[in-house]
């Protein structure tokens, strides 16, 4: 293979994406704002870089995995970034999770470029970023998803086509939503049962064979008997996920009501201080509210 | 096998229950209300009884499968009901799904006279009730489940002791207020991707491959796309269970929030002269309040 | 004035209420399950009975003052109760707060023993009670409003005729709702204003003399600012009200919402123990949930 | 008076409050971007000035009244805006309602050049801007409040000094998100009492007189029983407040619940085509939800 391939954002994400890109062979440039942030990229043979230009003059390919829309938009769309640094031609694609509005905006200045570009936010957390089984869904034209696929393979099992640019966005959005709600009405539901004498292991295993089952009920294992709430997916994280999906109804004014109670929690969470803590963390909000005694399940 | 099964109440659930009972090669005696109800077990092989009484005369062990607890309580607690009538030492299992206090006070009352008693709700719709693979939640005392196991093993693929009096029909509600919350909150979900231009199918296989996967899912390809809202889990039975849900949150003082949105949409759909729909149904009113276009996905 | 009244129930609310009747010159006997409740009323001229049936036997015109809906249904309905008992042509006149249902029940039977009977639940609490000024809701036929009008005027300053039997306990349970929600959106109001570095009192002033007005501003002095959490109205009664609107809704399938919320705090209070204090310690668990500092304001 | 006044953005609510500042016989250059805005004050002797330049050129005080944010931030703060323009030494007051940053970033920029801020949002609508009677709520140093008070008196009854800039928006919100929860919590509650066969203007008169009051009930008379639904206070712009709410209460982590629910239906009133109609055409989405029939009450 000759292509020569960036990554700029090497966080907990975005530093096992990279090392499995560099796995498949490729040749890799790597660069974080953070020197240690890709030493064992460079260890495992990636060449670092000394800046996102650097990156950006000479790859054909640029991953960029960062936090959210207020570090994308800049990055890409600034005086001096990506869009007007970028090699000619060249596939830029954002990994990030964001705003469905700022993929939009970037495809239109690539295309006015010349550049091609896709949204790829991605699903399964950092055990599903190593293990190289990330859900990657897409937004943009398919024919760059075509053109990128081979590379996209190399970090997820999974790869969708959503649709135009910010579909991608959309969808994992209100997959969020949906999984913190079940979650949220789940530990709501057990706080009952509990409150009322039942076991949470009983019921854990009664919901999982019956209808109401959900991949939330996979939290009573790793957090609740446990009461384990490190991340996980942080508190802050599903809040910033949420707001995604609010800003999204309210665009197209979908008038929605699960979710508003999920942020309620989440909200409350932070207030509480636990906004780098697991979102099972709600649970502990839920007993206080319930003045069910906090004592291991 | 000798002995004698009574089975009261042999509507779209109790019907296969009884001839599963049969099956299996138990002696059975049936009633219902509605004589043609039971034609069909009777020519499979059952004996037909005139009355409820003539069933709790001779059984040893006798189902009941009625609506709820407005018909469970005065069948087994009025005077000449079940309890009175029921033969020494019978054991005696409600099927329904009713509020916890029901069976408490069956159980107290049948202990009184030196009956055995058992709540046994079952999940898993009429189709499990046909292939005999049902759920079945009992609260009671463990031994009188292990005296009427095989029985139940007839019926059900997983039997579950969950607890005391009472506890069976909670696990049953708390799982029933998750299924109906979980799926409510992804039509929600759904109806904002549409809005936003996404395609209904693509979303729901990346959503069943994602965190945010539910058994509400499979209701997408089963109502949503077909639009067929033809039960499946009337939102009438729904409400019931929601309501049930809500009075065992209010006597332990539990404060809730999901759930009562999900009732606010089962109650718009009674409203709306939906109460014999599937509970998929309220993809119509989410419709309607986001002024999508009611088309076929 | 020749008739004979009786007055059963001499609680919080009934003995004021008893102690006006008797101002106005009416003859009256009273009587409650405890006999320190009369002491007052019998030392102001009243006469003590022994019963509830002595109360009925004599007097023209009866007033029950009662908890709730599971204490005047049996007081009026059961064997040897008071539609039984009372005196023929008696006019019974229920001041309790309770189900629609109940008057609707208790009106048909008066009518086929030839008796009369209206509901009047009454608003103002124990200051309007003592001060005879409490708003008189009435729901039965006009006619015999009008027949008893002066006996009412005797406890209250405004009486209304809302409708037929079940009317007036609807809008009251309607109003307890308003009152409540808006008391409850308040309280969260300021709590975000009180993160934001606002004053309470300053908040109040401006709300007061702006569109969010309503009477539940007259509880950040009463209760909020002097952190008084006294009753006022318990939040034990205010859940039974909510209860009460949330029964006659889904009687009539109006999927609502705010109330839901409002007993959401309710319940939580309940949780805390908080159940004889005022519904504003509300705020209390807002600030909690807010992890405001709970200083005084 | 020698003071030279400005005033920029004559809207429905400018163009009446500009009147009223000419009428106290100030010196008025207006500017708005419609020229037919300006006429009839430049009718009544102010003078019309080509551009907004033009008006900061000469002005000792500058008063701007735009639709929101995203109007008022590049107006001050964009390069050659009000910031760069304003004369040595002005006071510039901002009458619009906006996020509390705003003012926060445009106040900081005023005083790095010198010149004085107030943000001064008012409450009392069209009727309240002809009658110079509105609230006005003022944000910023008291001193400068207290240096233009005699120019606000012109234009408004009460003035409040509420806090720093940001303080006057935050109470704003606040006290809109009441106003309009308490709307529609009230025609939740007159929905269920109107189905349950009661009379809507009966139900009003005893609500008025009771613990459920509040300013929302004058929507009765004005708006639900004549169904005249012309604003008044538009839905789209009553959307805005409760977003700004919501923007407040996120930043400051205070989890809401009343709030979302009034959003939700603002959401649903936009998705019908509503969003120029008076907040009050809410009822007529509870009707629909409700199944009432859409008859004159």
């Amino acid at each position: 293979m000759t292509i020569s391939v960036g990554f700029i954002g090497l966080g907990n994400m975005g530093n096992p994406m990279a090392l499995n890109v560099l796995k498949q062979g490729y040749a890799l440039t790597v660069f974080d704002m953070n020197p240690n942030a890709i030493k064992n990229v460079v260890a495992a043979g990636a060449k670092g870089a000394s800046s996102a230009a650097d990156v950006l003059a000479n790859a054909d390919v640029v991953f960029t995995s960062l936090p959210g829309s207020p570090e994308v938009e800049p990055f890409y769309l600034a005086a001096g970034g990506a869009i007007e640094k970028a090699k000619a031609g060249a596939v830029l694609i954002d990994l990030s999770s964001v705003l469905p509005a700022t993929p939009r905006k970037i495809e239109a200045a690539a295309k006015a470029r010349g550049l091609k570009f896709l949204e790829a936010p991605v699903s399964g957390g950092v055990t599903g970023a190593r293990a190289a089984t990330l859900a990657v869904m897409t937004g943009g034209d398919a024919a760059v998803l075509e053109q990128v696929r081979p590379l996209l393979d190399a970090i997820g099992k999974n790869i969708y086509h959503v649709g135009p640019a910010g579909a991608a966005n959309t969808i994992k959005a209100i997959n969020n939503m949906m999984s913190t709600v079940n979650a949220c009405a789940m530990m709501e539901g057990f706080a009952v049962g509990l409150k009322a004498g039942l076991d949470l292991k009983t019921m854990a295993d009664i919901v999982k064979a019956s209808s109401g089952n959900s991949n939330a009920l996979a939290r009573v294992d790793r957090a609740l008997i446990p009461r384990d709430f490190e991340p996980g997916f942080k508190v802050a994280l599903m809040n910033k996920d949420l707001e995604t999906f609010h800003t999204i109804a309210k665009e197209v004014h979908v008038p929605v009501s699960f979710s508003n109670m999920a942020q309620h929690y989440q909200q409350s969470a932070l207030a509480a201080g636990l906004g780098e803590k697991d979102t099972s963390v709600i649970f502990t909000l839920i007993e206080q509210r319930a003045a069910l005694a906090g004592k291991k399940a």
